[in-house]
């Protein structure tokens, strides 16, 4: 089993946030591997691990940073896989993330999902995955219906709320 | 007793706030109904929802959302029943919320209060189906003077507040 | 024929932007009344219309104000007629605008829209006014239909523009 | 005793912060009063309130409100005694009441001081004052020396912290 | 020959801006559309265009917006093609569009690029659809080539500066 | 004559906005002078201006300053004169000055005023100086007439605008 | 043993933070010292401080502060030995301070490093005196293998997670 | 002639605020080099560079860069040489480029300037240059005096503005 997408972190304090990426590949039965680089601390090892992603067989990238969160951007640079920047929230309310790994400059883009939202990058990769691919895309409009189910559940929840004036 | 008012929200962890508008609505004895729908995950149930709101009887639909807050916007582009948004604070600081629904493009516009205020979005409903009816007219003046009340009672607290030099 | 909405700018300068609310009410045939009127310089002027607009047939007031925008929030503080307030750019973005008008305190809603978006304040007067009124129902069911022609406007200027790999 | 300084706040809730106020105006016995009045609640009271500070002996007078905070430019515009506005965070981190405060049209200023900073609003309204009573100069010149002191105290407690390569 | 990827706007005033993107996919030769739909105008043709989307052959949807720019999302609920969400700005500095298209709730991904960014969003539709693909592989290189040319470019320039004590 | 009021600017280029202080002292026949000092380049000016004030005959600091506007902070910690601050907007919409002159530590307040709003700053200075000087008292006093004057003279021009449906 | 790097803070309530600059210095076995001074509580003190910085043998000065943080700017006035500000986080989540830091008029550099980055402070401190000190950059160096290490550790935290389609 | 000072920009378009730095630097007769690299388009360039900056003689590095700019904290990540970071405004007031340079993660710092100063950036790698270089100390001495005998300059043209009421 060889790994289709790469979760990347720059330590293991961004753990539990990018272990929702991990949670929605597994799920979807997509083989991945979760490595720690630092766009700044292992820039040779985020060098070679870019340049190399393609020809490993890497056909999405995810990569979560904090701060001054270069580490998207950077391996964005190096390869043609496309790279999903997850901005961790740290400081600021996550802004410094967000626009550290949004507002790449021409030539580079990053896509970038929500503050913390691992768990979309994780969607995002099978959705870019699933064209050409009849399971995955049987596999994800399943799963678009266990979202739906959630709101018919809420609507359960809410239907138990009793007021006088209110009717449903 | 049909509904006047529709509280809508996307997932019942949303309840706590968007509850306190179901209060008011409550208190001034007016009909309403409550229903978990997401612009994102029911599109179609909102469509459904927004196109049949004003034959049902609704004239006030209140929605409430946070993040990319979408739901307000789109339920207002399928109905013309007045929409009053809520921006509910689930990351920076409520300022995505704000944004998503406040800014709406021209020809569609969301009576936006502030973050989490469900409680103010409620009395503007309020306000907003008094117009031509005396019993709602009367209450709501009532409600102003107890709105002053708070004021006299902590006129009275503050005055237990004792320093040498202070002369009330 | 009597003004059911009334239109409140704190001065003239504040007119080309407020001025879309009155084009909006006229094509609906809507009477209204356009004053200059501010919470910081006439107070006293302020306070005798908000007291005596319910009872000269005002529906809906529409306030617009910029930088520390305080004159939607002190007429809805002594009116319940719904009062929709607009943020107006003058300084910062408009930020301090819309904060000052939005973030109204418990039990005095003002009904925001938009930065400058005035053409949008005087169509949600339209949808509040349109509440048991048949003949505005229908006139803004035509209005909405008018937005979707842009979009189908927009699609045939988009159509002669010709790449070899256009396909539409 | 007369007040010579006004503590107005919009609710009790404001208390823990504006009795910074209170505490220093006592220390440099200052004779004050402290009351609760809201813009939006009792506009009346506000009003009446502000005509009246200057021939009641009112010399400055310190506002505190949070939010869309017009407590304080709502004073300002109905006395020409100098009104100093404290922003209470209640949301946004704050910078709603900020901007509320801070941003008065041309002619109504209003002197704000920082974010929950009744302290200083209390030695601003010293300051002020101070101007032709020599005992309050001698006062206020005895009090910079105390916050020099505490530096001269912090001092001997960094002194305290031993490193091998710390030299003093 | 038939189109890959669909690129959407809310107008024909974001041309100037989405124009980029189409220039992006021509180059490249991938067969595209662009079309004007609305979140808020037309909503049932952008209910229609998405569901519809992948069985029509469409593999990336670009989708740009402004202000309070629900578009993208709308799109990315109602179909498992990677949407790529190109915020524009239009007021308060782009800041509205951005948190709008990028904080979108869990389960609904849009790969959000920097504010006015289509040309990027263009690139990344590229590198998406290069998964597998080796011509498109060989030609996203050379691209990347044709950046850092730019760059030995900018040096020749910067040579060209003289000073006494610029030593290149 | 002596000056009561001291300008303070940083620079000449900061003359445009600040005179606008001067021009309202000068109407209210307040003696002020005029000084470039800058927190930065000149702080032994600043010292010896600052520690010489009160005893100079000066009662109210005007100082305006831009970007890290430390200016009025550095003046009002050697003096007990109080210092009314200008923030200017020179980069990021003036955020940086607000936040540079309002958010003084315990202790050192200083009024601020908003951005640009130099002439607020002289006004401030007046009601400042109005305490016990009869003849300022009555100028303040007719000096809010005039702003109540402008409103009416808006109200006028309001009432040129003629659409079929406007009532007034 | 005399001090090469001066560590600056208002109070000892920055300690927590600005102790992580002592440990660096003192594992680089680089002979500091550390003083509270405040530029608006002991304007004199920092002034003789900044004036005799260089003379005593001081080359690098630390200097925290947080809110309008001038304390950096006022040191940096007074003196050429290089200034680092640390914007500590007293509030608005410390972007009062990173402002107030950062944006130096023309002609007075201050040296900002991260909110709260005291240790990035003392680290910058090191990178600047190690230049044509062949010990400290050789120390230097091998701090930077040691971050390396983090980041091979932290990837065999990461190989110890497993999930069916984890591939590493 | 051997740079000590390197000047790296992304693009040519960063000339006209980095050439700022240049002439400081050849004022000063500072040797120094300019070269346009960029942290995505030539990461292998920006790789060589740092690692032998050092060697080559380079003892101080000014980096410009703006959006999301990576330049400066990825070569700081790759040598120990000082890098001084110079956030561009091009997009967002240029708050994404300050939040990108100066948010750096823990141990790897960047000695960030104010948006567009890369004049202090300049000045900065003086100081930074001139301990224990006796003509160097002398020469940016002497530039702090003409920073103030500009401030003794605008004096003299604020003398020449004349009122009834000013005193100087």
């Amino acid at each position: 089993m060889k790994a289709i997408v790469s979760i990347i972190m720059g330590s293991t304090s961004d753990l539990p946030v990018m272990e929702e990426a991990a949670k929605i590949l597994n799920d979807f039965m997509i083989p991945f591997e979760i490595n720690a680089l630092s766009a700044h601390r292992t820039p040779d090892e985020v060098e070679k691990f870019a340049k190399s992603a393609y020809s490993k067989g890497i056909r999405v990238i995810i990569a979560g940073a904090g701060m001054a969160a270069h580490l998207p951007g950077v391996i964005a640079a190096q390869t043609h896989v496309p790279v999903i920047g997850v901005p961790i929230k740290v400081s600021l309310e996550g802004m410094d993330s967000i626009l550290s790994i949004l507002q790449m400059p021409p030539g580079i883009p990053v896509a970038t999902v929500g503050v913390n939202a691992a768990r979309n990058a994780g969607i995002l990769a099978v959705q870019i995955l699933a064209a050409g691919d009849e399971t995955l895309n049987r596999k994800i409009l399943g799963f678009k219906g266990t979202l739906k189910n959630k709101i018919i559940q809420a609507n359960k929840e809410l239907a138990n709320i009793k007021y006088p004036y209110k009717t449903n």
